[in-house]
């Protein structure tokens, strides 16, 4: 067995990184993190990543680029504690939460939502989009939000113990935070409790002071900050000067 | 243990269900299907499938709407034969080619070829956009065979027996001859002999036949044609008459 760290390529405030820090977290496995930004990944980095999404993780054996597939890797590497049920219907419920987050919250949440305020101001300097966002936030979010209400417990974990499931939809909550959008408990009180209580798990509290920090820290200065901070910041980079749009454009 | 088929929603002519149908075929699971374009599913569709996409799979337990999740979900309740590899490196290598095809092939192959020479034409009577036709015929599709070339092997399959990763990728290459594409054996030896020998294999061949029917039987009249064919065709549909557009619209 190998001693070095997982290193995990892929910025802090990505939920998708964020998914895999916290099985990460959970598992004890130690990691190092290169907090890249996607559209900041150097050519080196479009070979890990074939389609420049994040997070990237690179250990003695591998390099996946894709959070649902890392985070079936890790469990079936390190299999303690067990984040898929053990039950084969509620584990395939649970993957298809993951789906369901990954694809349609993530559509909504990050590119709707987080890209249209954050990331095209910060990263392009290109003005928001007021109409997506307005839809975002009238139709489509709503529309997650009540399915989500159908889907969710009224305490607890969604089987048992946390799970894929909980981690996959929670950490989109966190971005939709940095957004400043928040979940109206009187419309949605479940999916309002339940999103309070994951994020209040352990590993989620844990990341938030380095998300906080690369929230209000230029790109070019995050390593920095952050390992000052005590993140656990690689010392390999794929980090450029100049911003690159991703190949997958959804 | 129900003896009742398993129940697939989604047309023979879909990467994803023809996927589902040969893990299916491949595990002697018994089905039946509504071959239904996802664009014409009913009220009761979007129920099942939140984002409207097939293939759904209802079984006497579950209900589910995503190919991969299905796919695993096979795998765990009908084991033999193993269509994941048992290597737990390479079942994540499988898992990232399924992801890869899944979206990023999915996405050119799909939306940006299939979608515009047939169903634009033929679901919604809109004209083709060539720009985007050769966008992808010039620089996406030679992108993704470029990195395929990487991946697959000079004979047999990508880990040993048929895979999950094969069926993943394979599935996409008949949806690109529908729409009159094919992979230049001179610039891409590898793909092309591979793609050639995955889709020889059983289970794509039997479905072909059901797919040829598909592809010039109006969409009102498939049913009765396919069922008159043989194909396993269900009692009940999910299908409306007035054709409405997804949610996820990559």
């Amino acid at each position: 067995m190998t001693t070095r760290p997982v290193q995990i390529i892929g910025a802090y405030l990505s939920p998708y990184v964020r998914k895999v820090l916290v099985v990460l977290e959970l598992k004890g496995v130690a990691y190092e993190i290169d907090p890249l930004t996607p559209f900041m990944g150097d050519d080196r980095f479009s070979l890990l990543s074939p389609v420049r999404r994040v997070p990237v993780l690179i250990d003695d054996v591998v390099t996946l680029a894709d959070s649902s597939v890392i985070c079936q890797y890790l469990e079936d590497r390190y299999p303690k504690p067990a984040l898929y049920p053990i039950d084969i219907f509620d584990r395939a419920r649970a993957r298809w939460l993951e789906e369901y987050a990954d694809t349609r919250m993530g559509e909504v949440f990050i590119w709707h939502l987080f890209n249209q305020l954050i990331i095209k101001r910060f990263v392009w300097g290109e003005p928001t989009d007021q109409a997506v966002v307005d839809r975002a936030k009238n139709e489509e979010i709503p529309s997650i939000l009540d399915y989500l209400e159908t889907q969710v417990p009224a305490s607890n974990c969604l089987f048992g113990d946390l799970s894929i499931a909980d981690i996959s939809i929670a950490t989109f909550f966190r971005n939709a935070a940095y957004a400043r959008y928040a979940v109206d408990a009187r419309r949605w009180p479940k999916v309002a409790a339940y999103v309070e209580r994951i994020l209040a798990e352990g590993p989620f509290a844990k990341l938030k002071k380095f998300e906080d920090l690369s929230s209000r820290t230029p790109i070019d200065q995050q390593r920095t900050v952050l390992r000052e901070a005590g993140a656990p910041i690689s010392v390999e980079t794929y980090m450029t000067t100049q911003p690159r749009r991703g190949v997958l454009q959804i």
